[in-house]
């Protein structure tokens, strides 16, 4: 990896409006970029235009380091647009939250460990001991913050405290079974990203392989969206379901469940780190 | 088909107990039946056992017409079972119920004329005039029978009338977008399929893909169920589903789901006429 | 969909090169026209670059007979392009080649009647006379040609003058079981879909699921694909698969199969119509 | 797990006949066993009969060590049958071959140690020395033997020695790149699994991912089965696909494919484990 072309990756959204993409394009032609990729989509029903452009900044005319004033006055004031900045040279740093379950965990440290993703995992944080182990395996510090009604506020703060000490760019739930406070949501907001295990918008809320099951129904799945202060409401970013049947118990749902979860939280954590989504009005873009 | 054997089905379920498979298979062994298959699952939450059975009654010992009074006597009663008897020789009579759309009828309708489903189509009832020529293309009788607040009850005779005039077995409601009356259902119970566009229990009630679309879902489904007087709440038959992106608007997601919807409902049907299913506490065990 | 506003579609393809996407948009954005969809694709192995976009061409300043003309000179040429313009308001022509199967035949028919594709059906061609009938339900002209060794050749003449007689632009194989010679192929490049039953290159030939059967496979398959003068080996445009299982005979899997095919015929045909392909070197580009 | 209660598995095929199911069911019954599960299957092609039942030991009247004696004369014998007894007390033991590559390793490895399968993995064998580092994170003996073309012979013996040293009853190979010699599988027929990277037929032998890339399939699959002396032809266990486009380069099959690998051989290992496979034919019967 450390040989290959530094990339930049804008993210930006605007009213729909004639030429935006000719105006993109010109400036990162006239200024010798070489474009990698772009994707566009409009939304007819909103009027709004998304798109997703990357190209290699080596031999760019702008300096990396104004790139996003020049392209914030020649391009994104002129169109009432929203946009982000991104460079791939640089890892993201994201902060693991787990319970007692394993699974989701040990997918995510694995690929981390074979290099499938460009990213650092400072710290992993949870409200029980019984995956300290799994971290010592990794060799990554763990914070054990057992969460009561009482401590509520103090330990939201040292979690607060532990991602600025970490600097980590965001968190990701990893079945960790707790409610996320709201200061810390709008902290980071589209920044947490939680693994719910049904096919939202069924079964929201405690125990969804119960509730499938006393349903009867013949699927199961398993979403991750960004969490936001309605819970289970925000942003969808991956789903996938499974077959079940009559044979499937409760145990069964879990078991076959785990499998889909860890899949779609990852495939999810993927996406935020290429920076290939766009939240807006509580939806996701995401170009992929 | 006409050469091939005839058999007999037996569908049944009782508290689970030891003993009942042996019993069963001794029935149906000691009077020279050979079992073409048998499936059964014990449902340990419950402590129910279920149980389908099929076999060559060509040779068997105990004349047709007297097998459920004999099966009764020596094997149901002793087990404190419920069970249905079919025989694969008659051909159920199934009712289609639609309103405009018509990618489920034709779906069912070009099933039926090739010979895919051993099954009868006496006639098709709409609250619509627009599906008549549908009915024409294959000859069967179309009743065109429009719903207003003030003629509900006479048209609910009127279709119940019908159902017995042409000798219906059961009913497909193949996107008839008018809520059954619970007398009709009581009359048919677990004898009229459904198609709910969405995948239950997301999106119960009218407009599922819209609602699906302001969720900003990744993957939208159809599920097939009986009826009950509880709306959508049904057992569940099928279900499939189908990804979405954010390039999917409303109408995307109602094209898409046509070939969901017509799928799903195919494949309920079908177990409902090859008697693959029993209904147990609003749940479906089926025999695939 | 008649008041809704006329689009032009171009399709291209060239070496990859700095400033494409700027010079096509610009020329677009110049014109006064509003580009609807955008969407490219590098292939970085092969260095080429591939691009659809669609734009209104409702007060466009250069003529619509006159687009093809400039966008060659002012754009495609100086790229070394290779393209394609489409107008939206223009329905394609389908020819369709059957033998005695009608599902996939049925499906086109009803999607084909209830609107949901913007396609025109002159006619039918078969070497079977079994589904006469149901071009008469849908009032569509039905040539049967049977094919014999003697008669290749003719049967080859007076299905190619029934193309150009019905003014076809392209031709569905919707199960026709007869192989297409290779002065129609050539007549007709990128220009006839075929699908196959089972998931190429697995199975390559006749009868693919009794070899499925034979094998032991969990999944079977269809295919869609191009016709090339190589059997079952064109460019691939849609696959979709399903599970089966030991209690399959080879009568479910062809059951099961048939399923796959009507949905996996009609994807490709949809794609096919809205112009949403390229293909290169035996692939295909899907801008979905 | 440990309080629960011990059951027999037996798994059993014989040439279809009458009143296999009634003998077996008696046998059972007669001797107080309680029938947790009981599956069975007739494939009529090839008149054969297949059966899969567990019942409780606990209280049966045929002691433990003398079942499988008793069976096979009561029985087995009668109807001509082959038949494995399992009890479920007993954890198989396990052993790992790998080469470079961790994710299935990880995945084997993750199952294990958070007690979601009942197994022994009592050593790893690699003819690489980067995964020692995983084995040695789950304390688990890890033996290097590089193979050369000089030096086969002996490494065969050596992991033939290894194999016995570790009491394994079976192998896994998770991605480990090298042939297995014939004297290997011979001594464990139907006892070692490989998953092969892609959806079998289609892409026998190596680089499949580059295979199915230059072929330009719209799905690629992966496929686990038991090790014959055929190249990658022995009976599959178990497959799954993942839709891919265009837009995939021959990397991004890989890792979207090492998802696919994963679970789909993790699936196979579970069937193998739990006892609910059948070989015969080179096919396999699954009870699931």
């Amino acid at each position: 990896m450390s040989t290959s072309k530094e990339h930049a990756i804008i993210l930006m959204h605007c009213p729909d409006q004639q030429g935006i993409v000719a105006a993109v394009s010109r400036f990162i032609d006239e200024n010798q970029g070489n474009v990698i990729s772009l994707d566009q989509h409009v939304d007819g029903a909103m009027d709004r235009f998304f798109m997703r452009v990357s190209f290699e900044i080596d031999g760019f005319l702008v300096p990396k380091d104004k790139l996003k004033d020049y392209f914030d006055t020649l391009v994104a004031q002129r169109y009432d647009m929203t946009f982000e900045l991104h460079f791939d040279s640089k890892a993201p740093r994201m902060a693991l939250f787990v319970s007692k379950m394993s699974h989701c965990l040990y997918d995510i440290l694995s690929r981390w460990q074979s290099g499938e993703w460009k990213v650092e995992i400072p710290m992993i944080i949870s409200n029980h001991e019984n995956l300290e182990r799994v971290a010592k395996q990794f060799d990554i510090p763990y914070h054990y913050l057992p969460v009561t009604k009482e401590n509520k506020k103090e330990v939201e703060a040292q979690q607060m405290a532990l991602m600025k000490e970490y600097k980590c760019d965001f968190a990701v739930l990893a079945r960790y079974m707790q409610i996320i406070p709201p200061a810390f949501i709008r902290q980071y907001p589209n920044r947490i990203i939680n693994i719910h295990h049904s096919f939202l918008p069924a079964f929201v809320g405690a125990k969804p392989y119960h509730a499938a099951h006393d349903r009867g129904v013949k699927i199961i799945g398993a979403t991750s969206h960004y969490v936001t202060e309605d819970l289970d409401a925000g942003p969808i970013i991956e789903q996938d379901v499974a077959k079940v049947s009559h044979k499937d118990e409760v145990a069964d749902l879990i078991r076959k469940g785990k499998d889909l979860e860890k899949i779609v939280l990852s495939r999810a954590i993927r996406q935020h780190i290429m920076h290939k989504l766009i939240v807006f009005k509580n939806k996701t873009v995401i170009f992929d």
